[in-house]
């Protein structure tokens, strides 16, 4: 009886989902997609506005010390382990806007649902909900990812804090402070979440691959979360020249250095597939230099990014290793040299086995089709469960892809998740 | 006796020519190098330099209908057939001071020299020397080369008049009139260059290459310009993506596909080089969207430029056949699309055998060590050539390449050269 109510009244508030969505989406409409800059312009448009509607519907709502917003009961007083539950606010320049905002709507309509059940006299049972909307989880802006859940697990370094915003310039330590976050404490890597205050952590997000839809899955339960090691920076640098006047053995042309090492990756991808072996590889920045490049002078200088993702550690080494053996070879070939910035490794995570089981059985009994999958993008998640909070996700089925302003989740697919994730809260009480 | 004179006159002109060196630097320095934008702010500030000083000196000046600038004797009234001497204004953004201006400077120390002979009653025999500053050489501002010279032959088309400058956006066309120059004439691709009032078209310019500084040779004659075909932008056409969440079979990764083109280009140029075919290919710019890409985003888009450069027009063509051919064969095994710009192509012009043996001979005169060169880089004098009227080039020794800021003549060789000039002159009479 209790169970139906509850559901009935989730699947009621639809019309306020699809507000939440819509309004969000308007705030931070860039002409393209949407925008929501980490600790920026878009992003604090979706918080203020979330903040309102959110104490609009009664419910408490509190900053974090890494500036993250927290959602609860008013009669939560923090003391209790709770069912945490949330994704992130940002996105990607002319991204779409459902990644990461799904998440958080999930969360709040199953915290206003129970609300409302109070208001009716039908009080819950079991562990509290939280709902945290997370800062800066895109490593577009800054080129860090999980900038808001890590700062809370002690990953945020001094040297991640004087990353610099892309467009602005603007240091990530200073973005962090204007938003509200303890600089301080984040700098000194101090744990500011309380684990012993976490039973689990769920987090409901849109696929941001084609697997779902291929499969006509609505749903998917994420076995676990594929990590990365990156460079935000390399840059190939070799002799800029008259592209007339230098014969070819005279050249040390930093793009056609560059192109060599792609297609030297994109070969030994190719191989590591052919193994069996979990692998994307992407150089999503290459650049010749725009302050002088042209189209009769040999490239001097080459700036890209490179990443490479897999499930497992040991081919992230692996692969991270043969990408600067080949550096080294075609520096030599060609006579250029390779500058590194950084090296930033995100650990890939597993996903609690338990929690599987509860989102599992919760789709079984709603009757939603759905597989057990393996996510390749990041997530805030990873934190949570490479911290040792008990932690699982649930995937929205999502047309086009991410990271674009084409993603198109159905209406129909995210109640139907928000139903799984409302059953889960109580499986795992 | 005569001669004698003349040619200490010249050494004696050589601070004049160190003035002129450096004031014009200074007027277009940009804190790197020096930066002369095509009809444009640093272009300009040359001209009027260069316009002031030669009325100082007693010169004509005149600007012809394309707003190239034509030094003369007062005494000249531009009937006669001349000897035409030039070279271009502009610069490449942050490049260097000598390419281009070498020429003109050249030229007016000669025109100079001769205006104070006859200041003081040595007047000369044989042809008048008139002095062609040109603007618009350099392809890096507009796309397209050879503006200033070309507008003169009608080679500068209402299409081209269309380019957008790359930083301002201005178009070709309001920049030349802005300059002065005669657009509808220009636009009906009208001859503006009286072809039989030239005798001949002699430029002295700077190597853009490395061959004269290998061989330790001051000087250079110059036996042919390699042509070119261009497009100043292919865009590449994939599909964005998460770089995490999309598998390899799946993706359309606009960056390795112009990778894998750039790697299938030098390819082919290796094996030609092999069989003694003259060519050099260069990718000058290249870049992923930076309004979208990002480190986590399969690249769905990538634009970049294409320039083969030949003596030999058959080699060009079939080169060019061979890209389009690769394009259409990545297209297929990548998912991608390849979307041209118009295609730009300037004609291989072969330098008059008669002016390269005049040129010799005054090399030898003055025993100047120089060779038969052929030239890499494309010049003004090549569409003096095609055009029918006989040319001839001097090249000057020049350490560390063109089109940056290292360029470095020595004034010792620049003078030698400016006497080759000024002999070469006579010898044509």
């Amino acid at each position: 009886m209790l169970t139906r109510t509850r559901n009935l009244d989730l699947m009621a508030l639809r019309p306020l989902a699809e507000r939440m969505f819509d309004e969000v989406r308007a705030l931070s409409f860039d002409g393209v997609g949407v925008t929501r800059e980490s600790y920026g312009k878009g992003e604090n448009a979706a918080a203020e506005f979330l903040r309102n509607l959110a104490q609009a519907e009664g419910l408490k709502v509190e900053t974090d010390r890494a500036a993250n917003l927290v959602f609860s009961l008013p009669e939560d007083d923090g003391q209790a382990p709770a069912v945490w539950c949330g994704s992130h606010l940002d996105s990607v320049p002319q991204g779409g806007n459902f990644d990461g905002l799904a998440g958080i709507v999930a969360g709040l309509l199953c915290l206003i649902a129970r609300k409302r059940d109070l208001a009716e006299g039908q009080a819950r049972g079991g562990p509290p909900l939280r709902v945290i909307a997370f800062r800066g989880e895109e490593s577009a802006w800054f080129g860090k990812a999980y900038m808001g859940s890590g700062a809370l697990f002690g990953k945020v370094s001094p040297e991640d804090l004087e990353l610099k915003q892309r467009n602005s310039g603007v240091k990530l330590g200073e973005a962090m402070r204007e938003a509200g976050a303890d600089i301080a404490a984040i700098s000194a890597r101090q744990a500011l979440f309380d684990k012993s205050r976490a039973l689990a952590y769920l987090e409901l997000h849109i696929e941001q691959g084609p697997v779902m839809v291929a499969r006509e899955l609505p749903l998917g339960v994420v076995s676990g979360i594929r990590g990365n090691v990156r460079h935000n920076r390399i840059s190939c640098v070799g002799e800029a020249g008259h592209s007339g006047a230098v014969p070819r053995w005279l050249r040390h042309d930093a793009m056609f250095a560059v192109a060599d090492l792609i297609m030297r990756l994109d070969e030994h991808w190719r191989a590591l597939l052919e193994r069996g072996i979990d692998l994307v590889v992407t150089t999503g920045v290459v650049s010749t230099d725009a302050a002088e490049h042209s189209i009769s002078r040999i490239p001097g200088r080459v700036d890209f990014s490179f990443e490479a993702r897999s499930k497992s550690i040991e081919t992230l080494e692996g692969f991270y290793e043969l990408m600067r053996t080949d550096c080294k070879a075609i520096a030599r070939d060609r006579g250029v040299r390779f500058e590194f910035d950084r090296r930033l490794l995100s650990d890939p995570a597993t996903m609690d086995a338990r929690i599987c089981d509860v989102l599992s059985a919760a789709c079984r009994k709603h009757a939603a089709p759905f597989e057990i999958i393996p996510s390749g993008a990041g997530h805030d998640a990873s934190l949570f469960a490479n911290a040792g909070i008990p932690s699982g996700m649930i995937f929205i089925r999502n047309r086009n892809g991410s990271h674009n302003p084409d993603e198109a989740m159905e209406m129909d697919d995210f109640m139907a998740g928000v139903r799984v994730l409302d059953d889960a809260m109580e499986g795992l009480a």
